[in-house]
């Protein structure tokens, strides 16, 4: 059985779950505390990160992007990346966008400080930072208007098919969004895509999803929010 | 003429300088002081990040990731993500390890730093943070020795063959040896495997990069160091 060893609220690993789902491909989750590095899973990914692919032969896939990439050409009949040199760049730049850009201000952040946090020992302190969160609290509407000003030109993000890039985008949003701190209210056009996203079949099992001591927020998992 | 916007110390505009050079495609480089937002680059890169790839039909290519995947694709006669599923991703495992935990370890921190905090207004402090720069360069070991055990393994990073992977950490231990934190006496072999890359032809032009205000260590552009 393929299995993929993944944190619910890693948005590279929902990432990587939403790809699977779209290519109809069956795998098995485990759930890996990957901060605990236990010693079985350290030997499938020295960099001790979720997600990890092991397929159906035995091989072991280690990084999102290396899984993204991989998946795309194992399994091409569902494509996600697109044709033509620019539009594959285009779907990628996006990728970085939200992997890189969004993850270091909002996504992850968030994530280490609302959730991560509570399980490491942090050097500089051991709760949630306040002002951390306020800033990536602040941040999201950049990005939420960036989205806005590219599905008002477009169908989806990267052009006109929907792409990688809405998925990455969407894994990051919907992890945000469990927290409870998209403001959809003033970004009704971002709104909209991400609802379309939401509500395909592929989307379900994220919305399923709970982690201890951090209850979603109460439209995680409504499809008319 | 193709043109590539770049940071002379950023590691992810090395990693395309070394790529294009190693492809031996003649371009332009324009050093672009991103902290800036110049509007005419923020218009071509809406990150506000380097590299940007403007190629010679003009198209505007953004993120490493995409410029790197784009290249392979639209110059593939000298490949460097290799061939083969399962070779494709090991080097790109490799590249994530780099650019995202190296990146975050050691070599973008020193670089925020010891360098682009003088031109930026950081919210937390003014000056150079010393404990950060002290467990930036105490992670530096891991890494040298992540790299020791894969080169007494194999030939090159990734396998039999030179790739994106030894561009990628090559560039990233570059921008920290010219902050003179590789302590390469205490890593002989992978010493060894950043000499033969040091002293590849397509290396030289990175070993002239100068940067106001920070003066290379003394054995930076050596090749026998």
């Amino acid at each position: 059985m393929r299995t993929l060893y993944h944190y619910p609220l890693c948005p590279y690993s929902r990432k990587i779950r939403l790809i699977l789902a779209e290519k109809k491909l069956d795998f098995s989750a485990e759930i890996e505390r990957f901060w605990e590095k236990r010693p079985e899973f350290m030997k499938l990914n020295p960099a001790g990160q979720v997600p990890v692919l092991v397929d159906l032969n035995g091989s072991v896939i280690n990084d999102s992007m290396a899984i993204s990439e991989y998946l795309e050409d194992a399994y091409p009949e569902r494509p996600l990346i697109g044709e033509g040199l620019l539009q594959r760049a285009e779907v990628r730049r996006l990728v970085g966008w939200f992997d890189s850009k969004f993850a270091s201000e909002v996504s992850v952040t968030l994530l280490m400080e609302k959730n991560i946090k509570r399980y490491i020992s942090m050097q500089a302190s051991s709760g949630p930072n306040s002002a951390v969160i306020r800033s990536a609290q602040s941040m999201v509407h950049s990005h939420l208007d960036y989205i806005s000003w590219l599905v008002d030109r477009r169908n989806w993000l990267a052009g006109d098919d929907f792409s990688l890039a809405d998925i990455t985008a969407a894994a990051h949003l919907s992890v945000v969004d469990y927290m409870g701190d998209i403001p959809w209210d003033k970004h009704p056009i971002a709104k909209d895509w991400y609802t379309r996203i939401k509500s395909r079949p592929t989307f379900r099992n994220l919305l399923l999803d709970r982690v201890p001591a951090l209850a979603p927020s109460s439209h995680y998992a409504d499809l008319d929010f």
